[in-house]
């Protein structure tokens, strides 16, 4: 990534309100950027593995127990309680990853979203947009089996969670897959064209021009 | 460009000292770009039409009693005079364009580009990189026919013109124009997704979602 690809990566941060395609648009970052230019971190979970599912790669397996310990030393840069089970993003993961200079895209709800921002400022936070709120509504109707309550209930927490909006740097409309992945791209390049990170990295790189 | 597409357009101004392939960056961006995307910014000029040039195409063409009117009441974001010529960017092109939300690239010397910063701070400033101080010396080698001294005079001035990088946005080092062009091409679609923007254009898009 030019004159910076010796400093810290980025950590990305996508988030936004359920029915905007955060998972659909990773998928297909996925697919066109390979793992050398951006790794995609690692969840902590203590919920069982399913089959196929591997440590490390898939999520970071622990018990209760340990996953308690986690929270306690500080060690996530967010988590939640879903259930029965604890999930979150492991600090060490994303930093050691940083620190090789690798960006880190964390695809995350807008809840978990704010504890990365207070806990990571520096990053990169982009809000991923439906199109519409009707498109929003179809989205959560197409997920299946709703009663219209429990639609109106997802609604009204779409909505609260657009208002956190306001947090993020960046903002991405997810009108069509391909247009939202190529926005997240230009995002993460024009950041490391960035004058500001580029002299926080490398501060006398004008002397070794 | 998505959702603040009704708003004003940006005004990217490209600059870097000579030697670092500001034309060449330009021209493949004008291949590729197209002109309802952005507009490249024509200048006023007091110098004699050549063969060919369409005044308001290629330059508005002045006569030395407008231009100095035109810089007495403040019409233009920047001049310079060269040998018994003025050059200068008109303001009023320029805001028409922003105001029918189209984009403006400004490609222009050092220099000029300070004195835009001055007027129209809002724009997005990116600094042209030669790869290494030894390719820009071959670059401006292979301008002709310099004389030893000359080289080192311009070597001096190029090296006093990097050091205005910091009062830039974006550095975008010149290794491959194709390169270069992408990057440019990218902090574009990067700034029109910033939120802080997004908001400054339309306060209650929130509401109209």
């Amino acid at each position: 990534m030019g004159i910076d690809s010796k400093g810290k990566g980025l950590l990305i941060v996508l988030s936004g309100p359920s029915g905007a395609g955060k998972g659909t648009v990773c998928s297909a970052l996925r697919k066109r950027v390979s793992e050398t230019e951006l790794i995609y971190s690692v969840s902590a979970t203590t919920r069982q593995p399913r089959q196929g599912e591997v440590d490390g790669v898939n999520y970071f397996f622990k018990t209760r127990d340990e996953f308690e310990g986690m929270i306690d030393r500080g060690e996530l840069l967010e988590w939640a309680r879903y259930v029965d089970n604890y999930y979150g993003t492991p600090r060490r993961f994303v930093e050691e990853q940083l620190n090789q200079g690798r960006d880190v895209l964390l695809e995350i709800e807008v809840q978990g979203a704010k504890q990365v921002k207070e806990r990571f400022p520096e990053g990169v936070f982009i809000f991923l947009l439906p199109p519409s709120l009707d498109e929003l509504r179809s989205r959560i109707l197409e997920r299946g089996t709703e009663t219209e309550e429990t639609v109106k209930d997802r609604m009204n927490v779409a909505v609260d969670e657009l208002e956190q909006v306001y947090h993020y740097d960046y903002v991405v409309v997810n009108d069509r897959v391909e247009s939202a992945c190529g926005r997240v791209r230009s995002i993460l390049t024009a950041e490391h064209c960035k004058r500001e990170r580029l002299f926080h990295n490398q501060p006398d790189w004008l002397e070794g021009l």
